[in-house]
């Protein structure tokens, strides 16, 4: 009964310094699969983010905008107390290799062990499953062209930020 | 709108020759993720198998018995035209190690492509994570003691079936 | 000097039951590497294939037609044995993920031990990298839609046999 | 206290057709670490095997001679009830690569479950540590000189047994 | 003989910053492989350390007690060096998933060429078989419960020195 | 016939500091794949480096002394601009394990992107395969003997550096 009528929320997380269309192809296959999905970036002061948070923040903004279902949010502290603030049953992840998954594991078990937030894992789409904001960082930082694997408006603020 | 409104249901497919508490951990988990899950056994003719569709229905019925939200079907064909058929959005599967995620993706891909219909990969529970029915049935056609790994009732005509 | 003049040919080994794009992907990437490319399909006697030695064969040659320094040839014994006959320096072999590597990696050590024959690794092309024809030939025995898998030529002969 | 005086034996067990110069690896290393070392093969009727157990075993005896503590036996059943009987605490297996622990897994937990009996895993040598009898065997059933990687007597029995 | 007679001395190393209960798990089941076990922690001076040597020495020391034939010694240099200096054969260590085998196999390969000491890989226990001591503190820093990961008197320490 | 003419040109990048034994089986069989190989080092200011860029030059230059269409050169900047400039068709990357072969894939799978140049892997020579330059970094640093993963002068420089 009650599983028929509640609302199923899930939270993507990730840093998305900056987001790419690696990541909006699992928030958005994510929003196919829950009512409702929150991208929730980290806010805590952080070493080696290219972007600050409110600058990830808008930009993730502006990129889930096609999606009803899909809204946005910064979090301190561990994932799974935002989870259980917002009242998410899940966290979704996308998974690059089989490396990908064992290193996600751990962080899984200790998040079901503590609060029974269940992690899901998504394949990536193979046309840009392999691309990670480091890499389009480090290609982008010496110049090369990184527009496949960002959203226009991201490609532009990343090539403005590297100007500097 | 529509997203808010949606009935969520999944499919848990598998062989269960016969069901163990590794899948029933799985199945369980999917309960607490879907509004509803159906749990689907292959009945096409097959060779390897130690029990028959019959039975592992019928123990599929029996074990699936504690969740309100689960139920239990058997499909010939490809999963994907069942899912269609049923209107299941998602197939989830059990991941033992990375191993089993590079054996599967390749018809999760496939399946995606095909149909949008996603397959979601849940890490089994530590605890039991690494057994798999086969194991099971080379360890008890030995004489050896499974039911740490199977419901009860399933041990027992596992014995009756091997000691015919 | 002479490596500079020697002319290089690699074997492209294969069942190809059938041909897929994803192995015409790595067949157009290896023409691009070496100076000739040999495809090689096994004739010696095998259970489980679906299309039969001239099947394949004449599969193939449609196939690479596009490439002019790329032909066809059946072979029996070991691949480097035949290697040898026809003076290739190197077995090209697609990759999906890193299972597959590690089920290539003894062959290939094998390989070079016997003969000094390299065996040089390609990643898959992200889009069609995970579909096997076994998986292919998998589905289409259900009557899924593989023509995103194979050339156009392949996908009815494909029909064609799994009518009968 | 009986910590320091308990006979440590540890098993090997393998199908060992034929035994490799890898397998033999793993059993000199073994011997370093434990009192007594037994070399076990199945003796189940078995599909597959191109020696037959007295075969095997013959070539075992010979082959391990050069260790005082390594014996060689035949065993049927459940390699933890063998070990139970011949009161071993730990099963050696060599690996190969990463693919090939988590095909080992399931079985060590289960064995560590039924009876305590530990798995212990050896990395391969690097020399030799990808090649398994069924590649020696492939290779020489199609000529090739598999010299480097069995022992010469065992390399004369599988040409002898080839040549039939 | 003298294989016979000898004593079989293995060590565990680690940081053990700080120990776990995964860490536990595998000591005691080398106690039960081993004629002694030696666990050994780093003493150089290193970054990224929470607790310093003489603190991980005194948790490793109260959590050893309940076997008899395991004692704790701090060490620099290389653990193969001390390995000789104290008359140790092997090095103990767990594995979580096959990722981790891969990380730890080169260093594994360069001791027993550097020294013959074979490293001996146990299969974590499935239970907690994916917790590290990195992904402890990190939870425990936001104030997640640990205390399933952890001997008692660590779990106050660490909250202690958190606190801080 | 284009392909039968062109002079077909590969760079082995790395950071070769120092260069190993492992890296010249890598470059001395990639020098019999292609024309010209063209071994090329990072000139990046970069943190972490023991030997600076033209050390790491001079000791490449003399390690590839032995094979006449083998060149060293510095860049700056990203792989595949530097393989344009030279008209390179291929990066040539030796694995060691799987892990590895999914560590590089994401920027092979990038470069091909944006360039069409391939990287293509091939598998370490079994007997140093999984010996990096970091590896034997952290051994020399602590005295162990080296020797065997790197060409003797080399070893020597080692030992200098350090001593400083």
């Amino acid at each position: 009964m009650s599983s028929l009528s509640a609302m199923r929320r899930a939270v993507c997380p990730g840093s998305f310094d900056p987001v790419t269309t690696g990541h909006l192809d699992i928030i958005g296959r994510s929003a196919g699969l829950f009512d409702e999905v929150v991208v929730a970036t980290g806010v805590n002061v952080s070493k080696n983010r290219l972007f600050d948070p409110d600058e990830r923040l808008a930009m993730l903004e502006e990129a889930v905008r096609p999606w009803d279902n899909v809204r946005v949010s910064g979090f301190s502290g561990l994932i799974v107390d935002f989870c259980r603030e917002i009242g998410a049953i899940a966290i979704v992840k996308g998974l690059r290799g089989a490396t990908d998954y064992e290193y996600e594991l751990p962080m899984a078990q200790m998040n079901v062990h503590l609060t029974g937030i269940e992690t899901v894992f998504l394949p990536g789409a193979t046309g840009n499953a392999f691309v990670s904001s480091s890499l389009i960082k480090e290609v982008a930082g010496f110049g090369g062209d990184i527009s496949a694997f960002v959203p226009d408006f991201v490609a532009e603020r990343l090539r403005a930020k590297l100007a500097r």
